[in-house]
């Protein structure tokens, strides 16, 4: 060996994104998509659902304010969040010949969508801006608001993906008036996590409100509408800022994601994502309950509150054994330690390592009563 | 629309890592892989030249330090540098079931492996450290010492890929004795390239020693090798530590990497990254001579010394046509600007912006006259 030495590197990458709100971001004279430049040249990703019922909105704005486009459309649906979808946006941007200095791509679609075209951008050239539209509740309160891209890879959800922000992300809500019922109930399993954890008035207002803004889609312009989105982004917002890679394994905002992975991939596609959170959070109340962190009162209203926002809150796919092992996966990625946030009354949450069998057991069972209660009150 | 507000997200990412030397890796007794942890689990990804040759050792190694161990061969060359290698990698490390918080991937190859693993690395649950062993020169002195991972996508060099460092670049030139003198020779290029945009000190090592350290390949342990190699990697780590996004894109370590992909990419597999490298240097130093920033003495300097250390200074895939377009290409790639660093004198560059269809036909023939001289010389 001829050289012994040793250099040490330290840098801070700056990381700053925006998430702003709009009002009918497709109507042409809306100038929210172009970053203050008409006449510019966009490659533009949405799925076949959103294709379905915007497309044509979508190419006529284009065509009135873009000098040059493309509209990519990739199939729709948790099943095509793999590699193969990436390698398609990848394809379009390298044809489209996209300058990455000054055409952020566009990307206008659910959770999904927004997760592929963000992985993609971020691996092009090792980093093409992108600007997020979300055209579903989840992706608007959820996805949109941090800075994981990612597909599925094998049976792991999300396992192969980066961090890495939308420059902008662009939330429309008058998209949520052709979402179906059971994707706004998506939506709000993840304000509800919100609520649970750290926001007592959320709670409140789902509470009393949860099955009225169900049906009405958001569109009514009320002042609780309005309250519930910007608790629910704000406060997501305030639980990511301080930890956006996650270097800090104890995050009130796992609530509700120890449980669901394995029950939501066991179960595609059958379950929605904020379905899996639903049944996830329904059981960490039950087992919060068996440990006294929460009333019975308090648990019954968890549980009604679930059912008003039109949420599972129990499944034939939570076996004790699949759970027991789901804990064990988890473990393992929170460096050894369960970190189980449960949530002690309504508005706040703790972290426990020592869940055992039969904790689970006990909260299945709650789960079975709770639930079974939940059906008697509504009969 | 419901909601009317806009939040901003601003936030700096700690990046660390550490480059460090060491004596004959795959001693038994070596405790450098092993991040202090004896009996620990790894999985050591390699390729299929480095496995031939040092297969024994590390899985010789892997036993007596490692409780549970998989050393996953990758096929050898710039061709397999493509996602399908990546893909191999990310199954491996799902397979081995790898705990990503405590057991960093060993990744023990030249530059394209050390580039594939570290692809994988940075994707795999958006991110899983991973510990670099370069066996090449190319690799010790330039791949391993920056953050750039990558594969090539279609005709795109590199073009898909993340800024992910690893978290420990262990180098040992002992590899470097079973390097073929081709490929110490690729490592020299990049070597030359500090010596010629900042460092005349090492210029002149390289010009009185270049092909004596080309046939000992840096094993006799002379105080002249331990500088060259010093010089070269502490000479990168500075320009890239305050870089090391790229978000400044005046970058003097693009010295000789402006025509050069267009020409790797275009004589594949005939030709090296460095040999490409040493190419474009040939070329921008013919025009920096046309242009006045280099004497014809220097010029001469420069074109004897790539010929003492292996390199080639012209190749029939340097056509005025692709050489224009492959300008052309690297300008909408450093936004709009060619910003070219161009060599002034021997150890200092510029950068320019208006270099023209005619500076590049003088630079060709200042190559070929230069080439001549230089054949001539040596004949």
């Amino acid at each position: 060996m001829t050289i012994a030495s040793a250099w040490t590197v330290s840098a801070h990458q700056p990381v700053e994104y925006r998430v702003e709100t709009t009002t009918d971001v497709l109507h042409p004279d809306n100038p929210a998509l172009l970053d203050g430049e008409r006449g510019a040249r966009r490659l533009i990703v949405t799925d076949s659902t959103v294709d379905e019922i915007y497309g044509d909105r979508i190419r006529a704005y284009a065509r009135t304010n873009l000098r040059d486009h493309q509209v990519l459309v990739l199939p729709h649906g948790e099943a095509s969040k793999q590699w193969s979808a990436v390698e398609t946006v990848l394809e379009a941007v390298d044809a489209f010949k996209l300058d990455r200095r000054r055409e952020p791509i566009i990307a206008i679609g659910g959770g999904v969508l927004t997760d592929i075209v963000g992985f993609a951008s971020s691996i092009y050239r090792r980093s093409t801006p992108f600007v997020r539209v979300p055209t579903t509740l989840i992706g608007i309160v959820d996805a949109s608001v941090g800075v994981k891209t990612g597909v599925n890879f094998r049976t792991g959800k999300n396992k192969i993906g980066t961090y890495f922000a939308a420059s902008r992300s662009v939330l429309d809500t008058t998209f949520l008036a052709t979402l179906d019922a059971r994707h706004v109930s998506n939506g709000l399993a993840e304000i509800l996590k919100i609520a649970l954890i750290k926001d007592e008035r959320l709670f409140d207002l789902l509470e009393a409100h949860g099955s009225t803004v169900l049906r009405s889609r958001f569109q009514s312009g009320t002042p609780v509408e309005r309250e519930v989105l910007e608790r629910a982004i704000g406060g997501m917002l305030d639980e990511l800022r301080p930890n956006l890679w996650e270097h800090v394994l104890e995050r009130v905002v796992d609530y509700g994601h120890t449980f669901s992975p394995t029950i939501e991939m066991r179960a595609l596609p059958e379950l929605l994502h904020g379905e899996a959170v639903a049944l996830d959070m329904a059981l960490t109340t039950g087992i919060a309950l068996h440990r006294r962190l929460v009333t019975p009162e308090q648990a019954d209203r968890v549980f009604t509150t679930l059912t008003g926002l039109g949420l599972p809150t129990t499944h034939p796919a939570m076996r004790l054994d699949d759970l027991v092992r789901a804990l064990e996966d988890t473990t393992r990625h929170r460096d050894g330690r369960q970190r189980l946030p449960l949530p002690v009354g309504i508005g706040a949450a703790t972290f426990v390592d020592d869940v055992t069998r039969e904790d689970i057991a006990a909260g299945l069972q709650a789960v079975a009563v709770l639930s079974t209660a939940g059906l008697e009150a509504t009969a």
